[in-house]
Order: C-alpha cells, then structure tokens, then sequence
C-alpha cells in the first residue's frame, strides 16, 4: 500500500508554487512558475533515487532501474501545467501519484523486472499554448516539434523561447524514449463517479475532440449614430453560431459535447459596433462517425451565416484527435487491482483528453479517475479527497507491478 | 464667407499632435498631447484678439467683446480630445470651425452686438475617464466636480491631479460662465447624409442613451467531462440577451439602436464551459417615453432570463441622458442660414451624444452636421470633405450672426 499521507503532503506542497487566493493554481505552461514547479518534481524524483531525462519538447522522464535493463519501461505520469484558474489535482495528481508509487518500492525495497518511470508532459492544458497535449502529442508525432516550438502565447512569446529559457529545452529525441506500457491517474474532472458513489473508475477510452478558431468579420461603427438596417454587426452573426455548437452538443447525447469557452470582442467599447469577433468551439463525441457528423453540420451551419449575414466568417480546425479506446490489457490491469483492493468502481468514458490517448499510439495505455468535488475542475474551487486520491495510487501502484513484474 | 483652406490647415496643424501612423490621432484627454494641442488652439485665439478662461473643470472659454459687453456671449464649440484609435475631425472640427468665425469676422472687422466666444470642453469621449461629455456635464449640473475629479483612468491617475499636472485646472466655477445661445458643428460620425448626398444636416435633436453593464454567472467547469445538461454555462444565456438587445433597437425603428459593443467572458479559456460573462449594453432611442420602454424590455428579459437559466443576472444602469431637443430658434437659425447658402440639407438626428446636449441645459443650443465618409468615425480612418466643412463653418457663422445681432 502506497503512504496516502506522504501523497497528500506532495500535492499541497507544490499546489503552492502558483497559488491562487480563492485556494487553486495558476502554473501556465512554461512561465517562470512552471519551471519552479517542475524543478521540485526534479528534486523529489532524484532524492527517490531516479535520473532525469528531457527531451527537446520539455517532457521530463525519472527512470528507475529494473533486472532487466533491456526491458522498455512502465510508465506513469501526466502534467503539471495548469489552467489560468486551475485547481490542485488536475494533472499533479498523476505525477504525484506515480512519484508516491516508487517511493513505495523504495521503501519496500522492491525490485522490478522492468524498469518504472514517472513522466511529466509539457503543455497538457493548452491554455497558453495550442495545441493541447503538446510535449504528448509531439512525443508520439500527431503533430511535429517544429509545430510546436512557433505556438506562440498572447504576447507572441513562442514555445521554442520559453522552453529554452525556463532551462528545459532538452537534447532526447521526442518518440526515441521507450514505453512498455502506461498508466495515468486522474480526477475524473466529471460528476459520473461521485453520482454513483464509486471509488474508482476504470477508463475504457476517451472522447475524441474537435477544437476550431471562428472568426467574424464585421464593419466597425458608432453605436449612436448608425442605424440598426445598415450595420454590419460581427457579434450577433457569432452569438448565432455560440448557440449552434450547443444545439449541436445536445443533439448526440449522451457523449456530445459542445462548448465556446473563448470570446475576444474588437475593438471592445461600449459605443462601438463590433468590427470583429473572435471564438473558440470545442466539440467532442464517443465516435469518429458523431464527431464527424457535428464537425460537417458547425461548417454549414458557418456557411450558412456567412450567406445570410453577408459578412466574412472563417472557420479553422487547430486541434483534433480521434475517439480513443484503450488497451484491453491495460484496462483489464486496473479492473483486476481495483478488484483485488476492494474498491468500488465503475466504467467512466473520459470526457478530458490526456496525455495517456497519445501515449497510447505506442504502447498500451489505461486510466484510473477517482471522484472530484462536484464534478469540478479548470476551477480554483477544484478538489478530491485524500482517501480517493490513496486508493487511486494503490490501483496504479498495482496496475504498474502487474505489468513490471516484480 | 469664411477662409476654407485656412481651416483645413489648421485641422491639419492640429492633428499632428497624436498623429497615429494608419493616418488617425490619438490625443487622450488630459494627456500630455492633449496638452499641447489645448496651448496650440489657446495661441490661435489670443493671436485672433481673444482673452481666455478656463474653469475647474478645465473647460476653455475664448471670449471676443461685442458691443454690448452686457450681453451673454453666443458661443460655439466642441472638443479636441480623441477616441484611442480616433479621427482629425471629430470634436477638433467643432472648435477650428467655431475659431474660424472669429478670424472671418476679424477679417472683414465686424463687430458683433453679443459677444462671441469659442470653447473646448473637457474629456467629451470618455475613453481614458468616465463619464463621457465630462467638461460640459460638470458645466451644467448633470453630475458633480467631486465626481468628476476623482475619475481614475486605468493606471489610477485621477482628473484632478491630470488636469493640474497640465496647467489647466483653471479658477472660473463651472456653470457660472455666461451663455446666451450655443452652436455646435460636427461631422455625423454616421452615413445618413452621405447616403442621401446632402451637404447639411440640420440637427433637431439628439438621441437619448442609457448604459448598463450586465454580468450573468453560471458555474465554470471542464468542456470535456461535463454533460450538456449539467452544465451552467454563462455565455449561452449571455448571447440570448445580446440578441434581445439588437431585437429592442430594431422593435423601435427608425431611432431605436441596440448595440453590445463590450464583452469580457471569464475565465476565457478554449475548454472551460464560461463560469462568468459581462458585457456593456448601449440603448438609444428619440422619445423618453420609447427610451423607457426600451429599459423596461431589457430589464424584463433579464428577470426571465434569470429565472429560466436559473442563473444569476445583474443588470446595473451606468449612464444615462434623455433625448434632447434643441431650440427652435437655434434650429431655425442653422435651417435659415443653409437656406440662405443654397446647400443642400435635410434634417439629421444625432445618434451620437455631443457637448451640446448638456449646453442645452442652461442655454438655447443647435448643431450643424457635415458628411463624414462612409459614416465611419471612432475610428482612424475617419475622413470628411475640405468642401463641406467650408459649408458647416459658412453656416455657423450665419447663424451665430444671426443670434449675436452685427
Ligand atoms: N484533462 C484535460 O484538461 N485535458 C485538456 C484537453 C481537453 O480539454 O480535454
Ligand atoms: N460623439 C460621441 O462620440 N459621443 C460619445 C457618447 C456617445 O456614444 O454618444
């Protein structure tokens, strides 16, 4: 059994670094904050005994040796990132977890077969920089580090910049660090488990996603003295659109998903007709023929603004990854330890991407999600509790071993 | 008739003082280029014989003796501070215009009955401190110099402190200033006139305006794992209203507007369902009676908004002023002084707000309006013709004759 003390104890230590005052966290993706954050998961990985590797996207592998150096090693791990308005768990919790479980076998003294690595991913969150699941997603070559590295945040700082100057610009090759097999605990960040009352949740998969950029183009004019006939009004075509991506949400239930969580208004004055507004659409279903079915039905549903309107709107996908289920053997090794513990459980369809869907394009993959409050998260008010986020790492801790061979 | 290209000059002279590189200005009230172009147009008025006062509110009164020192003076003016991405015209045209009647009654040496007098008002356009129309609003009663003074722009700088530090925190107690009738020329800052190919517009009136700021709080939580219908999502009922807002200004044509030109979505990220929207509300109409209507509609939908979304709503008025009807003498004066031109004219409501609404307060007031191109102002591709600000002067000097006796 893993010590839930010394867990609980980690997280709320490094829930400091970034500490917001309603009691969340603020560690964008490669500010100062996150290299301060990654440095302490450094010094406790090493003070665990384990060496570090980065690679060239920033993502940081803590390797403990196995008998078998030969053997590609069991890995866990998630991020540490956060949203603007992030809570405490989201992402920490995995490497944390995967931390707390080697300090375990260091205290038993357990030797594996396989050696076990506890990893971090750069810009899970995707808040400062798209895409989402960036160091994962480079890792396993959905997109290219070059893509990457020219993301640029608000104030045009780009990821090559930033990764270079918090110090974790590393020399591996991106895909060349081997996987025999991953883990990744989660708060659900969904109210499934804690409706059910149910411990633990055995992940058969994950939503696909479909991210987009809109953009209205209007003419820009004084609110007074132009009437109502001649404008040319750019956020109420998109406030017609905002409605459509959740009409089209609610029309593939039970897995649709369909959010505007961004809105950028020029030139934003109380007296000024909007010349352009900008939007974000999120969509997200359990299979590729939904997700494709929404995907076709927002572009027509643009087009036919545009024609209607009369006014420019430009629509471009900038992240998308498919439905993703995963490995059977890894799934049946959380299943089996969840058993095995006592803990109750359920099935939960991951409604959040996470490193793992990309993890899993090369090697088998599972999840573990325990309850979080209210089904909360990408919230200061984020929270889980101490005896969930234990018998989640227990899980792991036994998921991991089965596949390691101790 | 008055000296065409010498008041293109001047405008010209003028809007060097800002002058942004897309061809616009940007002259912030109390700024230190707001500054300098106040000590250019005070150097003008006194090399054209004026003595000058400014009061403490930072208004400038340029006073020209008549014959009868007894009589309240005929004055005419406007503003020269600007929008951040502002035009030459707006406002500054009002007060070149009003200067240049005095260097033509220089010329030809005539003497009025009344005396005349040219003034700039302080902080018309409300972008660096609210309220809007500040220096004439203090002048006639509409709000305090207490309140006035202690408007903060985003940095914390304060009027009071901002218009000592550029020398024109002036002696005269605003409102004391005598006035026996005020004139205002202006570009339309809308496309009325173009459209209809008129040179003139006389103004009969200006549309009354009502601000509020609205917030509507739902509950912010992750895009992903959140179902459709647990969600409360604060922009989705936010766009109901923004609607409802252009749906009031078109239920009340041809005056009616309904402008959402400010929205700030938090926390305003890409998958966040939206916890907290605020956005500003701009409604105008011509009659307070449509004006109230107007409100309670708004007001209205608010209430079964809340109570259908289950979400909170506030709704809080920021400003207002009621429709204002200029005097029948003044309107007939610039009417009669067109007519007499041979201008072409017809008559244009003020969707805009100007000084001289709150110069109507205390004194028989009218407005002389010019085409503007493609209606656009508030912007810094703002442009008007040399030949039809000539005709706006020629006719705020006929009419200021008219009421000032030679
Ligand atoms: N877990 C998580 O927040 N992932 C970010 C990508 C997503 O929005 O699903
Ligand atoms: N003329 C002008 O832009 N006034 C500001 C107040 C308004 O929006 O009407």
């Amino acid at each position: 059994r893993i010590n839930g003390d010394r867990l609980w104890a980690s997280l709320m230590e490094l829930a400091q670094i970034g500490a917001t005052a309603k009691g969340g966290v603020k560690r964008l993706a490669l500010s100062d904050l996150d290299k301060q954050g990654r440095d302490l998961v450094v010094s406790w990985g090493k003070q665990a005994g384990m060496t570090v590797a980065v690679d060239k996207i920033g993502n940081v592998f803590m390797h403990r040796a196995g008998r078998n150096a030969a053997l590609p090693p069991v890995m866990s791990g998630s991020h540490i990132d956060t949203q603007p308005t992030g809570g405490k768990f989201d992402g920490n919790y995995g490497v944390l977890a995967a931390l707390e479980v080697v300090r375990t076998l260091n205290d038993h003294q357990i030797q594996t077969e396989a050696p076990i690595e506890v990893a971090f991913w750069t810009n899970e969150e995707g808040s400062r920089f798209v895409p989402v699941m960036m160091g994962s997603g480079v890792f396993c070559g959905a997109f290219t580090l070059e893509h990457a590295y020219a993301a640029k945040d608000i104030d045009g700082k780009t990821v090559a910049d930033e990764l270079a100057r918090i110090g974790y610009l590393g020399t591996e090759e991106p895909g060349q660090h081997p996987i025999g097999a991953y883990f990744e605990a989660h708060i659900e960040q969904g109210p499934v488990l804690e409706d059910a009352d149910k411990v633990i949740g055995v992940v058969p998969g994950v939503l696909g996603l479909s991210w987009y950029d809109c953009v209205v183009t209007g003419m820009e004019a004084h609110a007074g003295p132009t009437p109502m006939g001649l404008r040319k009004d750019a956020l109420q075509v998109a406030t017609h659109i905002m409605q459509e991506v959740v009409n089209i949400g609610n029309r593939y239930p039970p897995y649709g998903r369909g959010t505007v969580g961004m809105v950028q208004v020029f030139p934003n004055s109380r007296n000024v007709i909007p010349g352009e507004v900008k939007f974000s659409i999120d969509l997200r279903n359990v299979s590729s023929e939904l997700l494709d079915t929404m995907h076709n039905e927002i572009l027509a549903f643009v087009d036919s603004s545009s024609q209607s309107s009369g006014l420019k709107i430009s629509i471009e996908r900038v992240s998308y990854f498919p439905p993703c289920p995963f490995h059977p053997e890894c799934v049946d090794a959380v299943r089996k330890a969840t058993a095995e513990l006592g803990y109750s459980t359920m099935d939960v369809v991951s409604g959040a991407g996470h490193d793992a869907i990309y993890a899993a394009r090369l090697a088998p993959s599972g999840m573990i999600f325990v309850p979080c409050k209210d089904g909360i998260s990408h919230n200061e008010i984020e929270d889980a509790k101490a005896e969930h986020l234990s018998a989640g790492c227990n899980v792991l801790l036994h998921a991991m071993l089965e596949r390691a061979q101790p």
